[in-house]
Parts: structure tokens; C-alpha cells; sequence
């Protein structure tokens, strides 16, 4: 009874389909399609986009099996740590051309791991967040609305938990620094039942799309200065720092022998670093630590 | 008797001011400096160069103290980790503007911990390592001539093995694929009496520029193209992916609270990432993984 592993995939097969489609109509490009395999079995399905208006956008989808959990799947769960597992997930990241369209990070994931004794543990993870390099209020408490809006059928206290795990989880401690403006974060969820469990992670994986693509379309026309691009080019920075040093997807990935270049699909496309890079106070681009990369109650 | 922290310190200065003078003599501009105080004890003095031949340099000092040693700091002894220390070096990375001339890295470094029980324990730990865009033989035979140089008044076996501890350290996992062509990289270094463990060190940090700056005077003017730039900022993803996911360095400097503007004064001014970027077969490009990129007996 209950949820299959088949429809699990089946679901996160057709979501991949949705969100490419509705990231390319506002592109003049499309996806390419990419598909491998694991070497250690299961495969997946890379979708990217090397566009006009989407730099570089990637969706993909995952399935691979594992004789030896590594630490970074599961937070909660550290005595799992070496069963064999199986997990499956749909990771996006879009990082936009234009600097005032901000990037967004899609996540949902199904794992099940096998205790030594044959005991199977299923747990649902995954949520979505924003990356803005300039700060537009109305756009925050849109993004926030539209993932408080998919929690709410499930539990009262879905979203202001899962926001401030996104606020917790997306945080640069050696920057002391927000990631962006958070969204929804959440991991080894099996406190409802599994169909519940699976309902909420479609749910969100069924908004991302409503959250952010209103923004591509709103600000993908808005002319920019070059020294807004630079800005955004140095801001991205920090998306690389937070995706290699902290991000437990990422290390997972890697840790698991996963496939590189499917992983670090997150990277974007274009970097600069400089040395003591700080805006001028009173400037937008100073306005976006100071006012936005803060933990608010956006809605 | 024997080496005195100070002394380890005034070297180390003297080094940077040698090291400065050497790269800017290639350049149309100089270094800027920057001195800062660490919150918990001790600092550092950061050099930085955004010049036209050298695109970003950095040459930094620092002297930390802390209460509590970080697993990344000492590689052999995990006893120590809690430990209080004391820990001062020389760390520098150079990513010229032209793409024939390689990116170069040296590091120097003095360690005292403080067990529980009262007794000091110190090594040093250094070396350094090239890493080329586009390969060129005798330049890698140079460098490797330089660091075997630098070895041999001390140990017939210390080329060899710092030389193979290198190509071990300096490896992408994810990549299976080395950073550069290697060179030579030592830690927890105490089995010689103090003074010749110092004099080692001191040799190493000397032989720095002997072994690069030549490279630079070389290569800064030869004719590349666009696509020879943009294999550059491709490759230079790779330096970012081994300092964020693998550096002990970088790591260490991190979990400490180090200063984190000094620090990833590693990561390259410009940086792209592609998604399947990979050489066509037969080009110079394809040559550097095929043939430099792999770990041979240079000398």
C-alpha cells in the first residue's frame, strides 16, 4: 500500500518536464537533454539551458543506489550512516543573466536506506529559496507567499519551520552572511504519513515554478549598467562558496561518487572574486545585505 | 637554544617583502597592503596586486593563536585537535592575466600546539605547486629542477617523497584529475633537529620565486586568443573547486575564523564553469589534462 518508489520517480520525471518548459518560454533557447548512467547502477536525466535570458539554468533529475550511505544524506539519522540507500530527486538552479533577476534553487528528494537488519527508513526532503542581487520588497513577499501558500494544506507549522531551516541551512558562517532571502528547507521528513509526506513534497516542487518565473518575466527587460553586472558576477561568488563548502547536496554528490558534472550544474556560469569587494553605504547594492540578506518575516 | 618563534616570524616577514618585490618587478602596478588585527589574538598582513600581467596576486601574512586546534591543521596528528596553538605563515597565489603563464602557489608555515598535559609540540609545513593553463615541458622541468634544488642540502629522500605527497594533496577526487603539475608540499615536518626543519622551510620559501617568476618573464607576452582566454577561466573552476572542497589550508583557515577576505584570496579574479565543457581531442587544450595533468618524474 501507500507511495511506491515508482511513483515517487513518475512524479519527479513529469516535474522535470514542467519546469523546463516553463523556464524556456522565457528564453529564446531550449534544454538540452543529457542522459547517463551511474556506474554503481541507477543514472539520470541533465537538462540545461545555455541561454539569453537564463546564463545557465540546469534541471536534474537523479536515481542512484548506494551500498554505503554517505554523512552528508542525512542530518538526523547519523546511525544510517553506511546502510545501503536509494534516493531520488529533482535539483534546479537558475542563475539569470540579467542582475535583477535574482537566482532560484529547487530541491525535492525521496531516500530510503536499509538497515543492517533488512529495516527500510524512508524520508522526504527538499524546498526552494532565492538568491537576489538586487532587492525588490514586492518580489521577497511574493517568493514567500507563494511557499507559504504550499505548506499550509499540510500543517500549520510547515512553514514557519521550514523557513527558518532555510534561514539556518543557507547561511555563509564565514561571512557571516544569508545566502539570499530563503524560502523553504526541509529534510528527513516522516512524521506524517507517507502519502502526506510525498503530498507536501509535490506540493513543493509544484510551486517553485509559481514562486519564481513571475520574476524571470517581471525584471528579465530591466536595463542594467555594467557595474550592476559586475556586481552580480561578485555576488555570485558567493553562491560557489556556499555550494562547496557547505552545501550537503553537494557534498553528497561528490561523496558519493556521483556524476560531477550533474552536481556542479549548480556553478554559475561566469565568477569574480576580488579582494575586500564592499559597496558604498547608502548604494542598492549595499542596501542588499544590510536590508534583504537578513532573516525577515517576509509574509 | 634552537629557533626562536620570532625568528620563524621575521623570516616569514622578510619573505613577503622579497616575494612582493620579485612579482612586481613584472607588473605595471604594486602591491597594496593591508594589515588587521585577529578578534581572538594575533593577525596578519595581506598584500594584494590587481595588475595587468599579474590579473590577482596575493601574498599574506598571518600569526593566529587559538584556544582550541582545528582537525584541518594537523594532518597526522588528530590527538591534537583541541589543542591551544599558535600558528604563523606565508600563504600566496598568483593567477596571471595570460594564459600561458601558469597559476603558482607557495605556502610556509610554522606550528606550535600546547597539550593539556603542558608539552609544546611544533612542525612546519609547506610547499609549493604550479598550475599551467596550457603545458609547456620545460617550464614544468624548471620548476621541478628548482624544488629538487631546494631539497637536496637537506635530505636525499625529501624531493621524492614531498614531490609524491603533492601530486597526492594537490588531486581533485570528484575530477579524478591532479590540480596542477604538482611540486612539492610537506606538513607535520619534526623529524630533523629544529634549526634544519626551519633551514628546510626557509629553502623551500626561497626557491619560490626561482622556480616561477622566470615563468612569468617568459609567457606574460605571448599572443593568446579569446577561446585561449576563456580555457583559462574554465580551468581556473578547477582551482576553485580543489581550495573550496579539498584545501586543508583553506579549511583550516574557515573552521578557525580566520579572516576570510585573506583567505580566499586564493580563488581567481574571474572564474567560468559550462556544463560538459571538454576539449576536442588532438588540441592544446585536450594536451593538458592528457599530458601534463598527470603525475610524472619531471626531473
Amino acid at each position: 500500500m501507500g507511495v511506491t518508489t515508482n511513483q515517487v520517480k513518475e512524479y519527479l520525471l513529469g516535474l522535470q518536464e514542467h519546469l523546463c518548459q516553463a523556464l524556456a518560454e522565457h528564453d529564446t533557447k531550449d534544454f538540452i537533454t543529457d542522459q547517463w548512467q551511474h556506474q554503481e547502477g541507477g543514472g539520470g536525466i541533465t537538462r540545461v539551458l545555455d541561454g539569453s535570458v537564463l546564463e545557465k539554468a540546469g534541471v536534474n533529475f537523479s536515481h542512484v543506489f548506494g551500498a554505503s550511505l554517505p554523512k552528508a544524506a542525512s542530518h538526523l539519522r547519523p546511525e544510517l550512516a553506511g546502510c545501503s540507500f536509494e534516493a531520488m530527486g529533482i535539483s534546479s538552479v537558475i542563475h539569470p543573466y540579467n542582475p535583477f533577476v535574482p537566482t532560484a534553487h529547487l530541491n525535492v528528494r525521496y531516500f530510503e536506506a536499509k538497515k543492517p537488519n533488512g529495516e527500510s527508513i524512508w524520508w522526504f526532503g527538499g524546498g526552494f529559496d532565492l538568491t537576489p542581487y538586487y532587492g525588490f520588497e514586492e518580489d521577497c513577499k511574493h517568493f514567500h507567499q507563494v511557499a507559504k501558500d504550499a505548506c499550509l494544506p499540510f500543517s500549520d507549522d510547515f512553514y514557519p519551520r521550514f523557513k527558518q531551516c532555510a534561514d539556518d541551512y543557507f547561511y555563509l558562517k564565514h561571512r557571516s552572511e544569508p545566502r539570499g532571502i530563503g524560502g523553504l528547507f526541509f529534510d528527513d521528513l516522516n512524521e506524517l504519513p507517507k502519502e502526506q509526506c510525498f503530498g507536501f513534497m509535490q506540493s513543493v516542487g509544484d510551486s517553485f515554478a509559481k514562486a519564481y518565473v513571475p520574476l524571470i518575466a517581471k525584471r528579465k527587460d530591466t536595463p542594467y549598467t555594467e557595474a550592476e553586472k559586475q556586481f552580480q558576477l561578485y555576488r555570485r561568488g558567493r553562491y560557489v562558496e556556499f555550494n562547496l563548502v557547505f552545501d550537503r547536496g553537494t557534498l553528497f554528490g561528490l561523496q558519493s561518487g556521483g556524476r560531477t558534472e550533474s552536481i556542479l550544474m549548480s556553478m554559475p556560469p561566469e565568477v569574480r572574486w576580488g579582494y575586500q569587494t564592499i559597496p558604498e553605504p547608502g548604494t542598492k547594492e549595499a542596501e542588499l545585505t544590510e536590508r534583504f540578506l537578513q532573516p525577515r518575516a517576509w509574509v
